[in-house]
């Protein structure tokens, strides 16, 4: 394996927008800038990083034919393409590190097909638009970004991991949450490879790396009559134990327990009213049939329900836009020197690490959990608000969660395998060793496809 | 506290049929006896000890007025009553120790209203029979025994704890599985009581011993597409830990998974073709959208699909009728001297315990396993088949287990606390108290009131 590295330097951008025909094409700097771009600014570490990163030319194709048509003036010219959906990563995932094409899928974004537990779909359609068709039929997709309204299930397959309904059905990785892909290669000839089973892990979570996903599909979750609710506690463990306790809660259906040590709380402004001073509080969407026993759990708890919205009020999951990494956003807007950790603690139900951390840290790391299931087990991961004063400690603290077996996704890396993953894996770099021969798909993402060209 | 236990030796019972008026009522004594048992007899030692019980008089309201007649009536002569729904119990719940009325309500079977999530019923109505009217609407019940085409909702709270369903929501006991009960007294004035959250905890698997159960709220679980498919395994070991690890794949939604040791799959005469000798089998209801995925575990595991049912023609859930006890039907039609066992193995995920009994025993207690949640984890439930000698040695199996962690649900025993529970519920016992004070409800059942006595 001999990748080559690109040389589209010498690229006549206009020339090559022109040999696309009528593909949708954008030159203009501004726009150009703005769809390199998407949530990096969360870290320090990215923003400097990736501040002047920027692609040469937009295209948006409408249909897989365009897509292959784009591969193919790619592969021809040796032009490096990054695939692009709403642009709601927080890694720089869709930022071009070497410029060239922005393939920008949200033309792309029918709804092919609808089964019951089951869609196909195109990778540019929004989450919340699979929802408002599936829905009516009883079906959901089963876990969603807080970015939801406006992010796309390609973006999320090809950049995400999991969020609001992950303590259902567990992640993205998981088997069973991702049944097939169809990709664009970027060989000599482009052609359309479809994954199945085992086979899509190829390509999921691989920042699109490696093939161009231009068609998914995607099982989907009963659409519980979803309620919204707030519970708030006088501290921050027994409101971790709440959340602890009502994920394992078997007869009651959760899909979101978000839990927010105090002053967080103080972040999220259009909440004000629900959130009194010095409470820790945790945000939950459980199915609004649920809501009598979880009353009950709540008061064994000594929880006080401050805010509750039966299904009907509750379109368009509001305060989910509060959880996940949307309490960053809201975080950042009052104090832009916050950052933030991915900390997936191990399955314990005593919450010992937890609790450790959380004292240890104090101020300096907020805590913030995002409950899930992992392997059947639930358990914390924390997208704690740290205090960022320089790389050095951010390290430290990265470390000592590290040390102490908790697992940090380093949210401050647009490399794939120092993130979340931190080994290469094999299938994916032989996968792109077959589909993306000239090393053009996101160049500079994957480690171990750049360790293999040395 | 000074109950009083029942003198109705004395009663005139075509007199006390009279005294009802216009309410169903049934003297035949080939009749009575018959309504007066349950499937007892898996169990030696309840064959023995209950054989020749039977109730005098069987009374079959069709409305909650007549209930509160016939429990006027019962008061008035201090005449034991015995609640009976389809008599499929195993331990002898519903067979009256003491003679008296056995009261029938099974013609009580409304489904008064369905709401997404949630049902009210009244206790007669067959667990098939609900799910055919609330399917339609995308929703059945959460869990259901194997015997679910013939037993009733009633029947199965007041003597069930959990059954297919179980490993996505838990058992009966867990909070939210049970939302509200409607109880008629045995009080001087007999009067309806609507319990609600925590409360029907006070009545739940109380066998009918502290109030007549006359309408339920049940919350109700997505009716996905499932599918039937049975896998088999060269060993045991690998088909136990192939089911633990389907039950905690957060993104495969299962229904059932029930795993038999061999020779166990020899008994179930109706699916010899899909069960090859010397094989272990694990019979599964997943949903059929989830199928793909299961595929690609069972490769995982070295195993083979033998057999495989879409939704479409799975109606009726006729493979959930060789698993939990009906499993012990086929073995017991086939070996009469069988019988059983109910083990609750700790959580682990290694399966060390389990994989030591199964070694210890041998041929001596035949493995059958069910998965279900329990506090969120995934555990196999033993339906052990034991080869009964002697019930000394079927005390000592027991004790065995119990030594060694795992918890046994006595199935040799008609007395409320010596099966699962283990101790006295105090809030049932001061809830039979209140509703109860003459003792006629299921007398000899409930420790706590026979000890309160004394």
């Amino acid at each position: 394996m001999t990748p080559q590295t690109s040389t589209h330097t010498a690229i006549n951008w206009d020339a090559f927008a022109t040999e696309l025909g009528d593909i949708e094409t954008i030159r203009d700097p501004i726009q150009v800038a703005k769809l390199s771009k998407d949530y990096y600014y969360f870290s320090p570490i990215l923003k400097t990083a990736l501040d002047d990163k920027t692609g040469d030319l937009v295209v948006r194709p409408k249909t897989e034919a365009e897509v292959l048509q784009v591969a193919r003036a790619c592969v021809a010219n040796r032009v490096p393409l990054t695939v692009r959906g709403a642009g709601t990563g927080n890694y720089g995932q869709a930022i071009p590190l070497e410029g060239g094409v922005i393939l920008d899928l949200t033309a792309m974004n029918a709804v092919k097909w609808v089964k019951p537990g089951l869609a196909c779909v195109e990778p540019g359609a929004r989450l919340a638009a699979i929802d408002r068709i599936t829905r009516p039929q009883g079906w959901e997709i089963r876990m969603a970004p807080s970015t939801y309204r406006t992010a796309t299930i390609g973006g999320f397959i090809a950049g995400g991991s999991g969020g609001i309904g992950s303590v259902r059905y567990g992640q993205l990785r998981d088997r069973g949450n991702l049944h097939a892909l169809r990709v664009v290669t970027l060989e000599d000839e482009p052609r359309v490879i479809e994954l199945r089973g085992d086979a899509v892990q190829q390509v999921n979570h691989a920042y699109g790396t490696n093939g161009i996903i231009t068609e998914l599909e995607i099982p989907l979750g009963a659409a519980y009559p979803w309620a919204e609710v707030i519970v708030t506690f006088e501290d921050f463990m027994t409101a971790s134990r709440f959340g602890q306790r009502l994920g394992s809660s078997d007869g009651i259906i959760s899909k979101l327990i978000s839990v927010h040590a105090w002053p967080i709380p103080s972040y999220f402004a259009a909440l004000q009213t629900a959130l009194p001073a010095e409470q820790s509080a945790v945000l939950l969407i459980v199915s609004e049939s649920c809501l009598e026993p979880l009353g009950e759990l709540v008061k064994e708890f000594g929880g006080t329900i401050t805010a509750e919205k039966g299904a009907a009020d509750s379109k368009g999951s509001a305060l989910g836009e509060f959880t996940w990494n949307h309490t960053t956003l809201h975080a950042r807007n009052v104090d832009p020197s916050l950052t933030y950790l991915q900390t997936l603690f191990p399955y314990d139900p005593e919450l010992k690490l937890l609790e450790e951390m959380y004292h240890h840290f104090g101020n300096e790391v907020m805590m913030h959990l995002e409950f899930l299931r992992v392997q059947g087990n639930i358990v914390p991961a924390g997208l704690q608000l740290v205090r960022f004063s320089t790389p050095e400690r951010l390290d430290e603290i990265i470390r000592y969660h590290e040390d102490r077996g908790a697992f940090i996704a380093n949210p401050h890396t647009c490399i794939l395998e120092d993130g979340g993953r931190k080994r290469v894996d094999r299938g994916q770099l032989a996968f792109k060793a077959k589909v993306d021969p000239y090393g053009l798909m996101n160049p500079g993402k994957m480690r171990g496809w750049m360790e293999g060209s040395e």
